[in-house]
């Protein structure tokens, strides 16, 4: 199966404590199409503090998991939104496993706060980009 | 440096939503000694969610940090709450990696969702028991 696949980037994080519901938006890097995902008070705030550099007394569980790919000898080679289906956003996680690469299923949140804090190409796929940008 | 470790389980998680603070509680397997550790929402929602079963359509992220490991190759040999210094314990995974382990500093709050999650054996240092059971 062939997938395009759309270089994006994070633009922007909307924290609201009061609302279960937060938002950050990802932007294609060569180009303007950008696009809302939302997802939970836990994941938005992980990685708006890695945005922000701010540090923690303890790890943190997405630098828990962060560390435990590094401790394994692995690394995260990128992360795809690859995936629309009835307004939820599907993700996967490519780690480095010997000289090849293994896939995970995974939410976007998880994956977005693993791909800021390991500084991993992040994409989105063109069929997905299509969708979100195409109903605004 | 030797350590004397205490097999535990986890006997009760007491969670208040109109709370920021959590309770968990670890009781020694061969006696009679427990004590509670504060943890967040998210990690013992996590907690409640792996003892009673509850199933989630999607990957949350300890079932996510859970799945790394194994698809990585390796496995949760122990957890261990091997520290209290200020009012804070520290904990450590233990990891498989080829024929030897890994060792990760963590929240004691993520180490035992994980050891929930992979039916992994908890222990606590005799130092650390010792010192909370020795204030109450």
């Amino acid at each position: 199966m062939s997938e395009n696949l759309v270089p994006v980037e994070l633009v922007r994080i909307v924290i609201r404590e009061t609302s279960d519901q937060q938002y950050i938006f990802l932007k294609e890097k060569n180009g303007d199409r950008a696009f809302p995902i939302v997802i939970g008070y836990f994941e938005a705030a992980a990685i708006d503090r890695r945005v922000r550099g701010v540090d923690t007394p303890r790890p943190m569980t997405h630098d828990l998991l962060g560390r435990t790919i590094e401790a394994l000898g692995s690394r995260v080679l990128s992360v795809v939104i690859s995936r629309l289906h009835e307004n939820t956003f599907y993700a996967r996680l490519n780690l480095e496993k010997d000289d090849s690469s293994v896939e995970l299923d995974c939410r976007p949140s998880d994956a977005i706060a693993l791909a800021v804090q390991c500084d991993a190409a992040l994409f989105v796929s063109e069929d997905v980009i299509d969708a979100v940008t195409g109903m605004q």
